[in-house]
C-alpha cells in the first residue's frame, strides 16, 4: 500500500519531470475529491479503512489494463485510458446492482512516464466519476516501476443490499433476455482506429465519432443498473465486457438454462451499421463479438420488459431492448435469424488463447 | 474481475502446458481453501461479495510485485514469491491491528509462464496462510497477458474494531519505540544471494540459511500484531517494509513528534552479524536500511513495555525490543551511539528515485 508522509513542495507540472514516489502519491492524494465520512483512513497509512453501511454487503472487483494489450497509446490519450479503466470497474459493480464507493489504483510505470501523463490518467478517472455523479473515493493503491509496459490495476469496492444483488446465476426459463443501449460500436471503433493508422484519417474518425468514442470513453450503465436492480424484476445481470456471445454463455452456464437469441433484434446504431460497411464487416458479428461495451445484459420477467424499458428511457434516455428468451437447459444455446437456427458459441475476447479445446 | 464458467476438464499439470484463462481460473478456484460463510459471492461473477462483520471497519491494502524489481527468479522459487507477496499484504493489515480476511490476486503473465509455475505461486500464498492459520479466502482477481515482466498484484481486505485500529499517527511524547523480532536479515539475505551469483555458493547460503530465509519467505507478525493491538497500550504501529529508518520517519511525521533512536539497542542476530562480516557491511546500517523485514515497529507506554514483551515472548516466542524514545517534535529525528548523536535520515527503499530533493 502506498502512503504519503513527506510534506514536500510540489513543483509545477513539468512534462518531463522524473517521477518520485512520495511526490506522486501526494499529487494523487491532493487531487482527490472530498472523501466520504465513511472513510476512516484514506491514503497515508499501512491500509485504508472504511466503515461499511450497516446491512449492506461489500462488493469488490478488480481489473487490470496492460499497455499494448488492453490499451494503445496510438489510439487513446491518457485521459481516455484513465476514464476507460475506471469505467470497466464501475461497470462490474453496477452489473451486480451495487453502488461503487472506494477505489485503489495501482500503477506500474516505466521510467519514461511523466507526471503530466499520470495527471491526465487520474483526470480521466475523475471525469467519469463526476459525470456519473458517483460517490467514489480513491483510498489507496500502489506505485511501482517496471521495465516493460505500463500497467494500470484498479480495485473497486462497492455496496449492495444482499437481497438485491444480481448474479449471473438467476436466469429462469421463460425470462426475456434484454440489453441496454447499443452493441458493436466498441469493436467497430477499435477497428476504425486500426484501419486509419498511420496517419489517422481524421475525416473518417469524425464521421464515426460516436463509434470511436464508445471504444475510447465508454459510459458504464451505473444509473440504469440501479434502476433495474431496484425494480425487483431482473433475475440475472452481467455487463458486456467479453462480448455479447461470451457473456450470454456466462449467464446460461451459471444459471443452468438454455438461451435463444434473436440476432435481428440486436440494437445496432445506424452509425455502427455504416462503420461496418466501411470496415467490410458484418454488423451482427460485430455486435456478438464486441467486448468492453459495458452495456448491461439481463434477464427479466417477460411482462415487465415493456414497463421497465419505458421507465429506463424516461429516466435515463437509454433503451432496453429484448433480444431473446431463456429456454430449458436441454435446448442449449442458439441464435436465429431468417436463415434459420444456429449454435451460439463464444466469440468474445479471452486473454489467454486456448489450445486443443 | 475474472470468473469461471466453462466446466472444462482439467488436464494433469504439464510444465509446458500453455495457459488458458478459463482453465487457469478454474485451477485457482478449485485449489482454494473452504470459504467463510461471510463470502456471499466468491470467484465466478462480475464482483465478489462479502458480508462485513457488524461493528467492524473494513481494511484494504494492495501491494504489487514486478519481476526484475521486486523479485528475481534467480533468487527465489515461485513458491517463495507467492509466499512473500501474500506476506507483504498480511503484514499491512496486521500492522493496523486488523484480521486479514479476503484476497484478490491479479497476475500479468508473459507467454512463457507455465501452469506449474502458477500452481507453485498459489501454493506459496496458501502455505503462508495455513502456517499463520489465518481466515483468508481468495475471492477474485484478474488475469492478463503481458509483453514484459510478470506482475503479481494482491489486494487484501481485513477487519478491525475501529477503536482498536493502530495508525502511524498515534505516537505520543514519552512513548518507548519498540520493534518485534530482529532486523537487517532481509537485506543481508538479498546481498548474500547477489554475491553468490552465479553460480550459487550453496555452502555460504547454507551457513546463513536463516538470513536468506528471512529474505525469501518472511513471516509477517500477524499474531503478535493482534496481541499488541488488543493490549490497548500501543499508540502507533507500522510494519517495516521500507526499512527501519524510513518507517520510523513515517511514524514521526504522521504523529508530529520527534524520535530518538538508540542504534546499539537494535536487535540483530548473531547470524546476521556474521553475514554482515562476510558482506563487509555495517550490521547497524543493514538494520536501518533493510526493507521487507515485515517486523512491527510500534510506540508503547514506557511502563507497559516489559509486561508486553514478556507476554509476547510467552505466547509467540517473538522478542519485543525497546530501541528508542518518542520526543518532542522540535527535537527532530536522531539516532545515537557511543560516538554521539546523528541526524536520522531515510535510507530505505523507494520505488521512484528522487531528484533535487
Amino acid at each position: 500500500m502506498y502512503f504519503i508522509t513527506c510534506p514536500l513542495y510540489l513543483q509545477p507540472t513539468n512534462a518531463h519531470m522524473p517521477l518520485n514516489e512520495f511526490k506522486l502519491i501526494r499529487r494523487i492524494q491532493q487531487q482527490r475529491s472530498p472523501e466520504s465520512d465513511q472513510v476512516l483512513i484514506g491514503i497515508g497509512d499501512d491500509t485504508a479503512a472504511v466503515r461499511p453501511t450497516p446491512g449492506m454487503a461489500s462488493l469488490v472487483t478488480t481489473d487490470t489494463f496492460v499497455e499494448g494489450l488492453d490499451f494503445d497509446l496510438a489510439f487513446s490519450t491518457w485521459l481516455q485510458i484513465g476514464w476507460k479503466s475506471m469505467a470497466a470497474n464501475i461497470s462490474d459493480i453496477a452489473a451486480m446492482g451495487g453502488q461503487p464507493r472506494y477505489a485503489l489504483t495501482t500503477l506500474c510505470l516505466p521510467d519514461h512516464r511523466t507526471a503530466t501523463e499520470i495527471d491526465a490518467l487520474y483526470e480521466g478517472m475523475d471525469g467519469l466519476i463526476e459525470q456519473l455523479d458517483l460517490p467514489i473515493s480513491i483510498i489507496g493503491g500502489d506505485l511501482s516501476g517496471i521495465t516493460g509496459p505500463t500497467v494500470i490495476s484498479i480495485t473497486l469496492m462497492g455496496e449492495a443490499a444482499p437481497e438485491r444483488m444480481l448474479r449471473r446465476s438467476g436466469a429462469r426459463v421463460g425470462d426475456c433476455i434484454c440489453v441496454t443501449g447499443h452493441l458493436g460500436a466498441s469493436e467497430a471503433g477499435l477497428r476504425l482506429l486500426h484501419q486509419t493508422r498511420p496517419p489517422a484519417d481524421h475525416t473518417m474518425l469524425k464521421r464515426y465519432a460516436g463509434t470511436v468514442e464508445k471504444h475510447r470513453t465508454p459510459v458504464p450503465r451505473a444509473q440504469e443498473a440501479r434502476l433495474l436492480a431496484d425494480s425487483g424484476y431482473v433475475s440475472a445481470m452481467i455487463d458486456i465486457s467479453d462480448g455479447l456471445s461470451s457473456d450470454l454463455l456466462h449467464i446460461g452456464r451459471s444459471s443452468h438454462v438454455g438461451l435463444s437469441l434473436d440476432v435481428e433484434a440486436l440494437p445496432i446504431t445506424a452509425e455502427t451499421h455504416a462503420a461496418a460497411r466501411t470496415l467490410h464487416a458484418d454488423p451482427v458479428k460485430l455486435a456478438m463479438q464486441s467486448g468492453e461495451e459495458f452495456e448491461l445484459l439481463c434477464t427479466i420477467e417477460p411482462d415487465q420488459v415493456e414497463p421497465l424499458a419505458a421507465r429506463l428511457a424516461d429516466q435515463t434516455g437509454i433503451a432496453l431492448t429484448p433480444i431473446g428468451e431463456v429456454v430449458a437447459e436441454s435446448e442449449g444455446f442458439s441464435w436465429y435469424d431468417t436463415s434459420g437456427r444456429h449454435l451460439l458459441i463464444p466469440e468474445g475476447y479471452e486473454h489467454f488463447k486456448s489450445v486443443g479445446e
